[in-house]
């Protein structure tokens, strides 16, 4: 509303951007849809599975680039899909190829068809390897604290620990790991995986992450662009009353002291 | 963005509402924030302490109506204060008075100064005795799915659970009996009391309630003006989600059906 | 283990039990597997709903009585499918005939078919009836500290507030409204209806209650039986936790002060 | 009661236990107050900072071995304080020469002493060096499902991923990844860290796990010797009631079907 009210932007890798909700690309009904939605999001980076969408691979198909221009968003190439360091590896040398030297990317290497979790040695391996061919890379991993610190020491420029398994929709699981991460974090924390609906993202952004990243809770929603709408707000909600310093939590509400969480 | 995507309105005794979030008016600094904050908030409809606020009753003082003007906000007032029907049915009297036959009222018994919990035998009372008096009531009630049902068939206007202790700021703590309001309610249900940050607000929506009455988690916080910002978002936020339709929850992404809850 | 480890017995109505887990009797395969579970049990008084139940109204077919019978089981006979005051009143007058003179009850007056909630305006009126006519009156409650107090006030013997609809398995929907109405009484507090497994049970143990009641849980387990020596267990397990005195929930192992529950 | 209710045996590196309830001998008062908690716990198994505690180190010493004699206890060296891998399998070297030949060892290796969770890359490079030099290695994780398997893979004889961070006393923080670790492995998963009252060891149970360790909670009782009661009794109940098959969770008691957890 006033001068003063002003967030400072989001910083990767030295480009700021406005938006703290990052989108995916796929599940969507069309490229028209994932147009629409994106937009409704408000999102500047837009993450794109190399494996699986037209980026300029299928020249005579139709290319997500066309809805979703570089110029106007920051495309982040993802290894989704991907179980080993050197597929991954590879996967982002595809990328920057298709995408001019573009080194940006979100690294996941997954553990367990099941779950989806990611194998944290091979991600290790995968992380150095790109951070050695000057990738910048922005890591998917568990909500370990200690291996989030782990990954910003290695060099990562961003590090996205999952809410709960991706797709899944069950929201955060544990709030603990999450704010343990961002309180031992100097490079932007964005939570990636597991969101089902706004106040997830809005819990996600008072627990003082740095942004959100989601892909299923929008493009499986009944309406897609209208969730796409309510994430965008979710997020810049749960951004402002993390800003804003929530009253504490008390027993009564004329109690004077905060609980101490004894029994809840 | 597009037609389809319009709401309808919030209506309450035949008037209609855009704004979802509704906002008190007492623990604010001065006038002026309390002005700045239920701008930022969008509230249409503002509750006022009868017995704490001046809206003309001293006149040498100044009154809450020169920031919130009649013509520009929906006046509440509330019985805050009030531990018996008669009480609360002599301070909607007042309000009336004050506010030109002014009828809608929120009506609030309390029963006990620790939990500031309303007492349910002399809402009833209170309830009975106003409707007779031509007053359209929205009762402050427990999250008592029978007695919210109750009031309603007694010819309240709005059902207002609690979602924690006022002032609180400990956010929903039953949603199985909010949800279950909402089944059985035809008039809205806002839930009233007991937010703490953001992401309560946006629960509470999400569970299918019409809005969100709230005071302290805005007043109290470090910047006000800024969460009541975070508020609108956040219920707006709620909202769409709803209507959007989330996506199931599943013990896994790749799972082919939703989770029971067995476990969880 | 030793003397001082000793717990004060349970006090209802003068009379003293060592048990702290009450059961019901309906639901179970037959008469022989209510017995077998009622003394996996180790209950001591159990619950029989007057409507459903044989103890002597048909004399021609099996009673309940002859695998618990009176003279080693405290029986509580309960007004269960009554909806309104005088169908409890009268259920309640018939138990005392048919057990000679008996006048603990538990009094429940359902105000919905789909919750199995009480009705509370019903339920008062019950109550001042029965002990009127010199019932010793258990009452089903909903959590709602206020109608708590006031029913003790009233000259219950026991408040029995739900930790979740009748049969639904939920657990504890909210601790903090059970934790209040044990903060608030003089009377013993014991847990009735929504109660799904081990754990709940520990958990009401935990927040002070004083007992327990449950049926479902039992009776529909898998293994009734192995399902009845679960909840004994997991019934002292949390009253010795609570007499114990916990460690308090910290952040950190190392951390010196106890969380204030901001962030959880 | 009868002979089908018999459990069968935790079984760990061949040997087997009745009890569940692994318990660990720091923070004590003394040593007598070791034994007699210890006794109350029903524990078999018993845990030991090599690091921290004599068991022969200090010949002139009182040593632990006196209240706990390995002939009536299993030992459980574990490395407690080590920060590296070198440091791990080095104290569990000393351990095995102290106590003439003993190879079943509690791996932990930290990466942090503000969380105390365990370092991933160092816990993986101990584990293959021990179990190279024939040691029987039950391994500190955290709760990430893929970890969990990849321990057992590499031949760890049970899994034991932390609730929560060591000492703090807050539960089970994620029951989604405790519950998935438990479907996915064929060894012993023991849940150890975090536990703070009796009804978290019986959640932990209920999951599925085979066991629960626990130092802090009972040693920082205010009544250590009656916990331990508590904490023997809550993993009981919890194993039964796992065994026993708990009723489905259901929105109302009279629903036909189970909820989905759309709202819980």
């Amino acid at each position: 509303m006033t001068a003063d009210r002003a967030d400072h932007p989001l910083a990767i890798a030295g480009r700021e951007f406005s938006s703290r909700l990052l989108t995916g690309t796929g599940k969507y009904a069309d490229l028209e849809q994932t147009r629409r939605a994106t937009e409704a999001a408000g999102a500047e980076i837009v993450t794109v599975a190399i494996r699986r969408s037209n980026i300029g691979q299928k020249p005579d198909e139709p290319s997500l680039l066309e809805v979703l221009p570089p110029d106007r968003y920051t495309l982040l190439p993802n290894t989704a899909g991907c179980y080993s360091a050197e597929d991954a590896v590879r996967t982002c040398r595809l990328a920057r190829e298709l995408l001019d030297g573009h080194t940006l990317v979100k690294l996941e290497v997954l553990g367990d068809e099941r779950t989806l979790y990611p194998d944290i040695p091979e991600t290790i391996r995968a992380a150095e390897q790109l951070i050695d061919e000057g990738f910048e890379v922005m890591v998917y991993t568990t909500d370990d604290p200690v291996m989030a610190r782990r990954f910003e020491e290695m060099g990562c420029v961003a590090v996205m620990p999952l809410a709960a398994p991706i797709g899944s929709g069950l929201g955060i699981q544990n709030r603990y790991n999450i704010h343990a991460i961002v309180e031992g974090a100097s490079v932007p924390v964005l939570v990636d995986a597991g969101v089902g609906t706004a106040s997830d993202a809005a819990v996600a952004m008072e627990l003082g992450c740095d942004g959100v990243l989601m892909n299923s809770a929008i493009a499986g929603a009944s309406d897609p662009v209208l969730m796409a709408s309510a994430m965008r707000k979710a997020v810049e909600a749960g951004r402002e009353a993390f800003r804003a310093g929530r009253i504490p939590r008390k027993a009564y509400g004329s109690a004077s002291s905060p609980i101490d969480g004894t029994f809840f």
